[in-house]
């Protein structure tokens, strides 16, 4: 596998061989499960003509909990798999492993390779009254110090802390959102920050989107809440324009959803977070 | 890699090197990450003077949500790690994987191989009295039948109910277990077993030893807790010697723990379900 020299080969055709040009070809989406589908979402109504090709590594989830190495290791399988599939962009949309593995794949892949942490930080500074911010996310976000750091690089004098919330994932993924037992969980990780006095809150995982409405039900309505979906796909489509990589038809894009294992409660889970059938879901064998 | 050659060659010697013959070789065991030491424990308890050599999954773990396919290729890649480093039988300490792997490996690799599903199930139904039992275990180990089947095969006119408990493991394993939270979670999942009049409530999950204090302060007194550890262990030293397999030394056996991630929350819990300090923990690589 060539996978630096895989966008050359496409663009350019060979020999006699009709291949169809890069804007054509889909986007690259990747997350250690269902969570990355909220990103999915958000880029679905922004860029409505991009075919979508969304790996979720179930047969490993989570991510959050394990280290550095192994993720960065999961990672880089992760996208040899889509660019094998002929993707002309890829979102990391698990913000674990943009944490730990997105300045390495940065390196190692020629594709445009986004994250979810950037574009969320931005739109977290965004407003000029914000002086101290709340993280929400798994234990191997919180400890990469990836939130916390970009922030200070972009805003002196912010106060922020870091709350990881590793029990959040499995809640949602057992699709408990609404059970107290998540709103006890929800109150012990989320209180020792109101008490410190945040006003902004991140919710530093793709799967947080889903637990919203009951944030807005247990927080003081003066906190404000930045997500990391609607803005990464805000920053793919200004990235796609600036690489004139935007698909110009006039189309309804498709989505294909690959899983490194399958089961019956992802399907249910994808509709709620993508709001409409997945559609087939295909196995996906990864490092072959 | 030979794997079912392999104990003869160990119990032979090769030429002019010695070779430790196979009743010094170390006991493997396996789990998806840290449930498993319960087994260990007990084992070490009943059978002092074998060396113990531990797999925990832990770059994939949990098994418990994941499909029968996914199980078996793991448990599997676990297998034959652990008979690649020498050891003369194998513990399969989860139940997910005893569930759903079990048969297979047996058939595939010659090396004695023990679950915790049969030592279980014989205690449960050892008490005369016992009508109505509750199975809380993961999805994967639930949704396999493998405890209802096992139950029914040894006493007819039983009524059995098994309630799936997935967010056990993810509260154990952040060591929540005093939590509030873990209680509310423990009271949905348990008191509908509780009003269907179950006297014997079966742990089928390795992890689940931690959760008994918790279980009996929520519990009625009379509901009989069984849990696998100290049965799988008592089936162990009976199947070692009945296979001529013991260690007779007069010695303290060792305990190697292996990791496919390594963490620090691995080696706190570790503590906790040993009751002493697991020592020196090693990375393993699978599949090699």
């Amino acid at each position: 596998m060539l996978p630096t020299t895989f966008l050359f080969a496409l663009g350019a055709g060979i020999g006699s061989v009709t291949i169809a040009p890069v804007n054509s070809a889909p986007l690259g989406f990747f997350d250690s499960g269902v969570g990355g589908l909220t990103v999915v979402r958000a880029a679905q109504e922004l860029l409505p003509a991009e075919d979508i090709l969304y790996l979720g590594d179930t047969a490993r989830l989570p991510y959050g909990s394990k280290s550095p190495e192994t993720i960065r290791q999961f990672a880089d399988e992760d996208v040899r798999f889509l660019i094998s599939k002929g993707v002309k962009a890829i979102v990391v949309a698990c913000n674990t492993a943009t944490a730990h593995a997105l300045p390495q794949l940065r390196e190692q892949y020629r594709v445009p390779i986004l994250g979810v942490i950037e574009p969320g930080v931005d739109a977290a500074v965004s407003c000029p009254n914000v002086e101290r911010v709340g993280i929400i996310a798994t234990r191997g976000t919180i400890g990469s110090h990836a939130y916390q750091h970009a922030l200070a690089l972009r805003k002196t004098g912010l106060i922020i802390h870091g709350q990881a919330t590793p029990l959040l994932v499995p809640l949602i993924e057992e699709n408990w959102i609404d059970h107290p037992a998540t709103r006890q969980i929800l109150k012990s990780y989320l209180y020792p920050l109101v008490e410190k006095g945040i006003d902004t809150l991140m919710l530093a995982c793709t799967h947080y989107p889903l637990l919203i409405p009951v944030l807005k039900d247990l927080l003081p309505a003066e906190i404000r809440l930045v997500d990391s979906a609607t803005t990464c796909a805000e920053h793919l489509k200004t990235e796609l324009t600036r690489l004139d990589l935007l698909n110009p038809e006039a189309r309804d894009g498709t989505l294909e959803i690959h899983l490194t294992d399958l089961s019956d409660e992802f399907e249910s889970l994808a509709k709620q977070f993508l709001k409409k059938s997945p559609g087939r879901i295909r196995r996906a064998v990864l490092g072959s």
